[in-house]
């Protein structure tokens, strides 16, 4: 068995703990905004100086885990103390653009969970508006700063796999009803922010399906296609609605192939050195008449392996990278315009969508999507 | 927990073996072909009288094994052979329409592989012949014979999953790559014979892709979508380049989901207990505003049941019935009728995705696809 | 299919918090010492008012953590502090019967960490101290206070499985190497405490082998039998050397079989409606003559369930019911005698494997473990 | 990653088939002499030329799948006719000897399904008589013929997994309950032939547990301890009451760890990059004291590779070994004498059971088994 070509690790701006931690206040304390809020009051980089959430009791339990903080109602108040140096907005999406603008008007470096905001035109006006104030401005896309997705990144840059021909994610449970996100603009960012990193391209394509099955307001199954320039072809089925928890991604390389199953525990990625070879590529010759049928591929099949996956937690990796690219000025890996490219696929799906799957441009600059 | 409902079995007809056996020659002796001659070989209610493939070594090496079938290596030899009751096509898809017609036209009962034809017009005159000459016209829709598809049927049928949203199906492998034949027309009529029956609905509209990824002549994949009278969705993968084999189905009802997953033998199919209670239907009182967002709905999630699942060897079954069929001239549960409904959804998909996933109104009267 | 038979939760004082609430202190504040300290910090039932551990940097992390803490090196200072109610050890199993008989002295309700001490001996005259001070003493037999176990409990006290023939354990992994004490002492009381409570017995006779295989000092792999009375036999075997990490039990019963995976999050409990049925206890005519064998049993094999499991993190389970019980005066779940009852096992089970394997009384009075 | 040291295929005699096919007939037409029959006719190899069971139906069903054998109730007809070079017996055990010295009498070469006969002592006496008359003596040790077991001897022998320390296989099952023969010996001898193959050695001391749950007869439970020259360990678990099916083996040496599962037709077999380093052998600096406990050990965790594994159907190997060594006159890999050197294990396994357990010595030569 040959050896997995595995380059040394992708470069992020390392985590050195600034002299001085940066101070943080969050806003929004639901499942997510708790989890976050752990990781800044645990990490030494930075030190959790405020919450925000117009929940009461929401409000009430987070202070008392976390007593040094100052609690705040509104996301004005938060804004307005004193010795805050950044924000991490954890808020539903509909508020997200508004409440950022805000951040960004109050000279406050940020973080914003995904997608970015609800539309291009808008992810633009906040990069502009953090690059003219020369603020940080970073997005959640936390599977980025997990070891299997950047080991499969290192992988396919580093030709382990072949040419990417076709992927395929699902994102599948139940669970997080809700009704004013659609399954799409919820769940899909993470697999479209993915797709764009491990791929290292944008799609250039995108057709999609949306149903809501269980109410009227939001839909809650998606199946998004996406065609990659060079001819690649992605698959996103994402759903609230089914009996099993499912977090895959299968990546078919010419070469090789992959799957990323963020569940599996003992082997979250697993690297199939099997393959087609085309005889009218001219690596083999032409295979004989088989009956009634041609058949002119041979199938490969050869070692599964299952390289080690190391890396630390996700979301506090990506904390500490925040707060390293604030102290530092260097752009973080899933900077605003990494935000803005998914916001971008995201808004050409939602248009395909209401056309009936029709293929969308995807236009990652402002007022450009439009059907093919 | 409550007991799953479980009908009697659906009927279909008993495999009592006919006094005199019914004697079948097949044309075609592949892999597929090579299982049904040992069924049709070893079942009491069928004789092998004759077999036939142009190639040499295939015809030799199935008269070994069947040294009292005489061989042919023109189906126009075999039809023409004494003491022939019928005949099992299990050649190429490009040849069944040909090749059933001189069968039917010989007076042969005839049971011909999946897909019946490529085109609903081809199956609509099938299936004329058929009733003319009084021909008992079956297809081999192997999956409809199989106990796991037979007792989901049941339980659904019985109102056990309650009204069905939501279905998808995986067929994924790595093999059998053919340039005759595109993934979706040969793995895909599995998958749509398999929902016809369990849902006991037909699609009124479909959208399809299909991408082509390793030679140029036939696609590889597949992803079909389609929209059932009364609004159920249903979503097909079909891949012959995938890492991994899967054979799953899941089906997600109102009240429960069932998975359906063909490879695993220990627990073929489970029921999950799992749903989601809308407030807005009044079935419970209004969740409060728990915070940014508001959530009308509630996950349930209780018991899952693995029920026992007992039969023969699908393709054993499916010749039986097909003997008993010919006996008493009943109609075969896999007609040419429900052979001519898979053919109609695929032929939509086929021009969906040859528009570009425009949605195709599905038409199983010959003459009448068009995009909507 | 029947319904399972589910009784009522089987009764644990009801972890009401208590007006004020216990404050505790903890010493040992290794991995598990900081998941204890973690939830004693965050349930309303208790407070952490002091950490200790002689280690310098261990004491330092904790300290952060739980800023209200007072922190001791010296196990004699915490007790000698003032407003400390009760104290938790999770400090080396060699050191648990000094400790605990420290604190009992200073008047502090005590929980101490599986496995109560090492010698019957010394848990006898634990509990004896705890009963003439009227003070609380448990053990942390954590696995007694999470869902799966506790259903699989129930179902065997309502009869679901018929009586218990037999059953095995698996615990192992790769980790967790330790020179101070056998793997058998660290794994298998977790194995034992179990088997007692889901079968409501204590074995009569239980024979042991353990290997060390990479050190001189303790053995890394146990395989211990044990016979209870009535007959059922159960075999437990735990091992730090292994590939994979395993937590299973499975339970045979006469009428269904039980298998608990505490890594399957989706369905943690199976119940396996399968078994044997006997001729010759008269259920079922004898079957005939099968040519050289004679068969006198017939297989069953029907659905199989995974009872839905629900429950809150058993160590936060654990604490209050602890706090409860020094409330309410209760006798807990895993009282000393419990406590005891494991340990009487492992000094069986230590004797016989220095025996070479040879079978041994449990003995769980003092003085009394003797080879058969 | 390190690629695996994969040495060259183990050499067994090559399946050249001879240019006159070796006559077989077959004694014992259940279920897995069924198999057997149908692959002796259709290895071009061997000819079946007579069938034999003293019950009816199934004499008469296997002659109606072999129309060109000659069918016998009695062995000794069988033994009597013209033209039969060889026997294969797949009787019950109890008849293992009787009917192969009867065989060997009449001259034919011989293969025994596993356990060879019940005794060393019988073994020995057939293995003299085969010698004596020249006779190939061969035992159906199938997995010896299975590519994963194949694979796994090599990749231990090349030094891959290091030093061998422990291992331990479980046959686990609900299934084939009989009251001729304990579970023991009926399913032990593929563990015992396994082990013996794949770590190239016999254990010197074996001590065993063994337990009839539902019936009087005879066992269905065992548990069989081994120690090996040089001191790795080995455990043995088999059952026919279990509610899952499990064919596995875990092996784990110095270097890196294996799992043998026969029921993974993705990746039967998995070489895990894990162990433990031991700073007393002076390979890693002693770890510094962390916290109460010295740990003296650190844990290594890399790659899991699941090498490709090919190879044809073990029991048709198995025939076809058979047959090219009565050509050559080689001595088979599974000879008379591994056949004899398994039985020498369960034969101490079972006086060790009958004492309670007592570690017995493995005595491979007639005679000489007796309590350590």
């Amino acid at each position: 068995m040959d050896a997995l070509k595995r380059p040394r690790w992708l470069p992020i701006t390392e985590p050195m703990p600034p002299s001085v931690p940066l101070r943080v206040g969050i806003a929004g304390l639901g499942f997510w905004g708790t989890k976050l809020a752990r990781n800044i009051a645990e990490s030494p980089a930075t030190m959790l100086v405020a919450i925000c959430d117009p929940q009461c009791e929401r409000l009430q339990a987070a202070g008392e885990r976390h007593a040094g903080a100052a609690a705040f109602a509104e996301l004005s108040g938060m804004l307005a103390m004193d010795g805050l140096d950044a924000v991490v907005l954890a808020t539903p999406e509909a508020l997200h653009f508004s409440q950022a603008k805000a951040a960004l008007d109050a000279g406050k470096h940020l973080l914003v969970e995904k997608p970015l905001t609800l539309s291009v035109a808008e992810c633009a006006a906040l990069e502009h508006g953090a690059q003219m104030r020369s603020l940080t401005l970073m997005v959640g896309h936390t599977f980025l700063y997990s070891a299997p997705v950047r080991l499969l990144r290192e992988l396919i840059a580093a030709g382990e796999l072949g040419e990417v021909l076709y992927c395929y994610a699902q994102r599948l449970n139940l669970g997080a009803i809700r009704n004013d996100v659609s399954a799409m603009w919820d769940l899909a960012p993470h697999d479209v922010s993915i797709l764009h990193y491990v791929l290292g391209r944008e799609p250039a394509m995108v057709s999609a399906q949306q149903y809501s099955l269980i109410g009227e307001a939001v839909e809650d199954i998606a199946m998004v296609n996406m065609v990659f320039p060079g001819g690649a072809v992605g698959h996103i089925h994402v759903s609230r609605l089914d009996p099993r928890k499912v977090r895959q991604l299968v990546v078919v390389g010419e070469l090789k192939m992959a799957v990323y199953d963020d569940l599996d525990a003992e082997m979250p990625l697993k690297v199939y050195d099997k393959g087609v070879i085309s005889a009218e590529r001219g690596t083999q010759a032409l295979l004989s008449d088989t009956g009634f049928a041609r058949h002119h591929f041979e199938l490969r099949s050869g070692d599964v392996v299952a390289p080690k996956v190391a890396g630390g937690e996700p979301l506090r990796v990506e904390i500490e990278h925040f707060a390293a690219c604030v102290a530092t000025g260097e752009r973080p890996l899933t900077d605003a315009r990494s935000g803005r490219a998914v916001v971008a696929v995201l808004e050409a799906a939602q248009i395909s969508s209401e056309m009936g799957g029709q293929p969308t441009v995807v236009a990652s600059e402002p007022g450009l999507a439009a059907a093919a």
